[in-house]
């Protein structure tokens, strides 16, 4: 209760606290004093506890072929405790513990009301948007009064942040803060392309192309769905795995012939085309499904022979594992409670916040599946 | 009585009969006197009485970049009576009214076991095979003992052919043969690409490529499946479609202003990449599919941005409209005869038979949907 209280007493109050401010492309961020305005009607400031960084903070950080919105407050992947609420605020309340949703969920869209998608007319995606979507504005500035911009509605490098409500999802308070805050992008993506997307059947085959977390969270998922045999694709050759470099014809002739003919599933979880072509001649001819679970060069083209899908392939993708949310991020942290779901072994660092940029460096070394960076709050 | 009578006389015989042949690729076919091998164990020999034209067999006799399998019998969407059966046939019995089918359906091989795909492994479509698959020889020759090859192991453009059990499916006696021959290809397709494949729901919006024989078919599954309103894109820029020569931006954007961001499902009846890539982009992001149910340019890829399918947009296609046609085939024949499906009118032409290079002629010319040629057994 102590703590609530504490947090309760800064609401409505303009907070001054350590965030990572990214002032330009590719350059080192800069941990320092910022300040938070208080949340706007439908919107709700968090205490962040926890961050873990993902590749796509790495990919608008650097910024390449990409708008150029800076200075900016990257992060997206993170858990923490609702400080206060605007006054239109009504499904969390302070002390509340929640997960942030770079892909929102109102709830009352068409796309929400559909039944057919997780996203959400209003809170999807915008990567170039640095802004709130209530009033365009952005709740962060420095200490001069100058703005600092957002990225996804979430911009959880920062110990307290602004998102609106469409984008946070309540959780259960006995979930440990620094393992569920991983269920916030990477995992879920890859849970919910195998399990929601692919919708992978007891007894099937499916090919894992790219073993990151995502690759491997979708492993995971296929294992879940109850898949007989989980061919994981990757440069680095792990066990029970095929290396490309092994074999000199293409991998997806290696996978036919491992399989008689192809595999039922094959999940991408990099985002890059060659291995989408690959993952699409991977699956069997009149049912296979090729799921999309990455972006990665946002410039480039997938070249398919129409044929493969005249012969009943399926090509399709995800966001966020096809998972809505706010309506279906407890049942995942209730699956992580109930060991259905792996979530510790994906956490190979752990880093004090004001390491951010040295947990940025293990992502690009590809040293890390997920960094989790304790907030330390001792202002 | 007496027809089937005079069938049963020529059992085990070869029967000499008229057939169009084609002796070489883009030449006019000859319609002469041909000799038809009697049926082996697992086969069945018909007396065509319709056949009606399509696409691919134009495709296949111009031979462009394909296998010059010559001389060949083209012909594949027809209808006829059985006039005799090798000793392991139990499906059908001399004097059964049946359809060929180009794709066959054994009932046994996994494909057709698997409950997910109307490709049959073993009788799956092979353009360049020329035989009949039981022993890899042809049951045609010419008047001098030469071989002829068959085409999609229906060969229908003769008086009397011999097909595989698996290749054809047994219908009801009282349906007209000279309607009824137009479900063994393009129009069971197009109705399935609709109905079975893109699997449209009541009062979504639909978006038709290419209105020919498919195109058209394609758009009464979806007035079947209670589409609230069919787009239909083509250059002839018919009633209530929207012609691409009219407009100044790509036709998916024009597509998207009509539809408040795109069609629930686009059935693409060409098979040009060009109108395949423009189908997958006419689809809402979150849940459009989009069905190839075409092919036409075999050399030609497709290139589709991956984003498309990260935000849930969908591409699969369709060969033979998802249907299995031995179990299914006397199902459409039967919304024929209750009126609930219109072939009808996909009628433009009749000729008789050895008018078929004039009928060749209208659909080079685009100057018909279906033309149906009634064979004259006149000998």
């Amino acid at each position: 209760m102590a703590a609530e209280a504490a947090i309760a007493a800064t609401a409505g109050e303009v907070i001054t606290c350590n965030a990572a401010v990214a002032y330009e492309a590719g350059a080192p961020m800069i941990v320092d004093k910022i300040c938070v305005a208080p949340p706007k009607p439908s919107e709700v400031r968090l205490k962040i506890t926890h961050t873990s960084l993902c590749r796509t903070d790495l990919t608008f950080w650097r910024a390449i072929g990409q708008k150029k919105v800076f200075p900016r407050i990257f992060g997206h992947e993170a858990a923490g405790i609702v400080e206060s609420v605007g006054k239109e605020v009504t499904g969390v309340k302070p002390g509340d513990h929640v997960v942030p949703l770079f892909t929102g969920e109102c709830q009352e869209c068409r796309y929400c009301r559909s039944g057919k998608t997780n996203l959400c007319q209003k809170f999807k995606v915008d990567t170039d948007r640095g802004v709130l979507a209530s009033d365009g504005t952005s709740r962060f500035s420095t200490k001069d009064g100058k703005p600092i911009y957002h990225f996804l509605g979430t911009s959880t490098f920062s110990e307290y942040t602004v998102v609106d409500q469409a984008c946070v999802a309540k959780i259960d308070k006995a979930a440990p803060l620094d393992k569920v805050c991983l269920l916030s992008c990477g995992i879920t993506t890859g849970l919910g392309a195998s399990i929601n997307t692919a919708k992978v059947e007891k007894g099937s085959t499916v090919a894992i192309f790219g073993l990151g977390t995502i690759g491997f969270a979708a492993a995971q998922g296929a294992k879940i769905a109850g898949a007989s045999r989980i061919i994981g694709i990757d440069k680095f050759g792990l066990t029970d795995t095929v290396n490309p470099k092994e074999h000199d014809k293409p991998i997806q002739e290696v996978i036919k012939e491992m399989t008689d003919g192809g595999v039922d599933y094959a999940i991408e979880c990099v985002g890059n085309v060659k291995l989408i072509e690959a993952a699409v001649e991977s699956v069997h001819e009149g049912w296979g499904k090729a799921v999309v679970a990455g972006l990665d060069d946002n410039t480039k083209f997938v070249s398919v022979h129409p044929g493969n899908f005249l012969y009943g392939r399926l090509l399709t993708g995800t966001f966020f594992g096809d998972y809505k949310g706010r309506s279906q991020m407890n049942d995942l942290v209730e699956m992580y409670m109930k060991k259905e779901l792996n979530l510790d072994d994906f956490i190979t660092h752990n880093l004090p916040f004001h390491k951010v940029n040295e947990a940025f460096q293990l992502l690009i070394e590809g040293k890390c599946l997920r960094c989790v960076l304790h907030m330390e709050h001792d202002h």
